[in-house]
């Protein structure tokens, strides 16, 4: 039983609330209950391996924990026949958010491209709800991707739905701005939209609607 | 220029981060240059009506904020031919989520029935993005609501894709844990799901992809 703050398990703990440890280690913090993933580095449980306050303390929720463990980060290839791409999305909750639903709707890979948030950051692992676990992304550059790509914009004036699809498919989703990635590879990137009343959607909103009509169409295909 | 925190609209902006004051005074506040409604009660400017600290104070924000304005709350009648029902949606970004996705797919209105997270307060507004503004929310129970009505439910056998709509139709979802609205109307509730992969969406995607569907079918309908 942990007794001591000053335990190498709970600072390493403290650690991964940074981004430049979490880099450093290659290892990431998962809390709570339902966040318990397979094979962790180690696993504190309030009560049995540390002193309740001491696992609080090094806690990231508002309201304690009552459990923590640390894991390996893991990263996928990124390939497969269906890719969402994100560029700049920077919160980490959307990014989180996009990988939990293109598992659960499409079991897509999520590969992420320049100025996004860290999706093994506490708040994007929560937001995955254990996708991350089961389904890890990707790291790689729009021109490295290969297949056929579409891009997101509310300025487009192609439906996503009225598009022809083809596998390898890269889904490509800009900032919530609607920044796109630029450059030479941007010119074979067709835009489509899809079709919203208001100013925008939330980016996790928008990739999860892209998701479900991709996937379903792919599906239909067999 | 407000030099003391002892002013009258801060205290104001204090207490509607509380709900029992919201609900009291009938206002809440809006905090950033991206969320300023129409017809304030009053609004705050760093520099121009208040000293930045002071508004930064008030603020949450973690980052601190530009401008605060205090608005009335809307409640819109719920009716129409659309209608999102929510059942225990607990967190507020959430609720401001589905609010916003309502909105931007499908015009629609969301009905909050019990045990809902405060529309009004300073997350659930951010996560509206405006649309709280000009898409107030609704509030009844599920027997108040005319009209057909599906739920949202991961173990159900049909499809949402797979059901006739008809207008007025209300989608019920309920809480993150699955938990619907029980009683007698419940058994007038059809159950349907969206297919999903992974044990289960996030109740704001499972609304968003839900809203798109349905949308895209009553669009077709004329």
């Amino acid at each position: 039983m942990i007794t001591s703050a000053d335990n190498d398990k709970l600072k390493t703990i403290r650690k991964l609330q940074q981004k430049r440890w979490r880099t450093k280690l290659g290892l990431f913090s998962a809390e709570g209950e339902d966040l318990i993933g397979p094979d962790p580095v180690f696993l504190l449980r309030a009560g049995e391996d540390v002193e309740p306050e001491l696992l609080d303390a090094v806690s990231t929720l508002g309201s304690g924990t009552r459990v923590i463990g640390v894991y390996r980060q893991q990263w996928a290839d990124p390939t497969g026949d269906l890719l969402v791409y994100l560029h700049g999305v920077e919160d980490p909750g959307n990014v989180g958010g996009i990988i939990r639903s293109a598992h659960g709707l499409a079991r897509a890979t999520v590969v992420l491209g320049p100025g996004c948030a860290d999706p093994y950051s506490p708040k994007a692992v929560r937001a995955s709800m254990g996708s991350i676990f089961t389904h890890p992304p990707a790291r790689a550059t729009l021109d490295e991707l290969d297949g056929q790509k579409v891009a997101l914009d509310v300025t487009a004036e192609r439906e996503l739905r009225d598009v022809e699809v083809t596998r390898p498919l890269v889904l490509v989703l800009g900032s919530e701005r609607g920044e796109l990635p630029g450059g030479g590879e941007a010119e074979r990137v067709e835009g489509v939209r899809i079709p919203v009343h208001a100013d925008s959607l939330n980016v996790a909103m928008a990739a999860t609607v892209a998701l479900y009509e991709v996937a379903n169409r792919m599906a239909a295909d067999g």
